[in-house]
């Protein structure tokens, strides 16, 4: 297995799991936030499957122009924009080459330093099992009670 | 620096953050639960305490029996169980050696699975990250809005 499909199949034994809490999630909850001062639902569920998408698109790009764009999508339904966002993602993560993995990229302006791009992506995989973990605590507080592990190897 | 410093290193980023938050849990919170079938936040801290350093007393023994032993503490406060379990886990790391990294140990016991030290060490991180998650809703519920962001690099 390259690199490439190697974080795939790492990156794919969190995102199933937080596709299965997604689709526990009925449209009526899109607005429920655990506390007063949280992202709603819906804002951290985009957040979640935006990030990821622009954290690969910027080691693509060897460049930090992605993770500026505005994400415009008038998907208004979470499961489906899961579906699009992990497909568009697992489509830049298969083009990723040895050379993007290494290649140093500028990222002073957000995050301070130069890192290579097998860092960035790190730092994309980490950032999916910490609000994860945050989501697992709204889909509990809906009233959901057989949740997954938080990891699905196989 | 070789794969145990390295290790130490990145496990610190993640749990640097998590003592910031238990560093914020009053102890008449300590019973908070955000929803009903919760545990409440010092089971959660608790078990990420502990479980971080039976696994990693796993990969140093070479298998699984540290799991499956008790945990026996009679120290009442969050924080001074943070300060000793993230010193005794630091010392535990510290010890491993290369061949410790790459031993294959019997955990069909309780993972379904053979698997090398390096794997479990990498559960017992990810496990961190996504316990720490749910601890940020916690703490947000608590009434803290100052919140770190969820990895400390440095």
């Amino acid at each position: 297995m390259n690199r490439a499909s190697q974080f795939i199949h790492n990156f794919l034994t969190h995102r199933n799991v937080t596709i299965d809490l997604i689709n526990k999630i009925e449209q009526g909850n899109y607005d429920f936030k655990p506390t007063e001062t949280s992202m709603t639902a819906e804002q951290l569920v985009t957040h979640m499957l935006t990030s990821f998408y622009k954290f690969a698109a910027v080691v693509k790009a060897g460049d930090v122009s992605p993770l500026m764009a505005p994400i415009e999508d008038t998907e208004t339904n979470l499961v489906k924009l899961a579906d699009k966002y992990t497909s568009e993602t697992i489509s830049l993560l298969e083009s990723l080459t040895e050379e993007d993995f290494d290649r140093v990229i500028d990222l002073t302006r957000v995050f301070g330093a130069n890192l290579p791009g097998a860092h960035v992506l790190q730092m994309a995989y980490e950032h999916e099992i910490h609000h994860k973990g945050n989501l697992f605590v709204y889909v509990r507080a809906m009233g959901h009670t057989e949740l997954p592990l938080f990891v699905k190897r196989g």
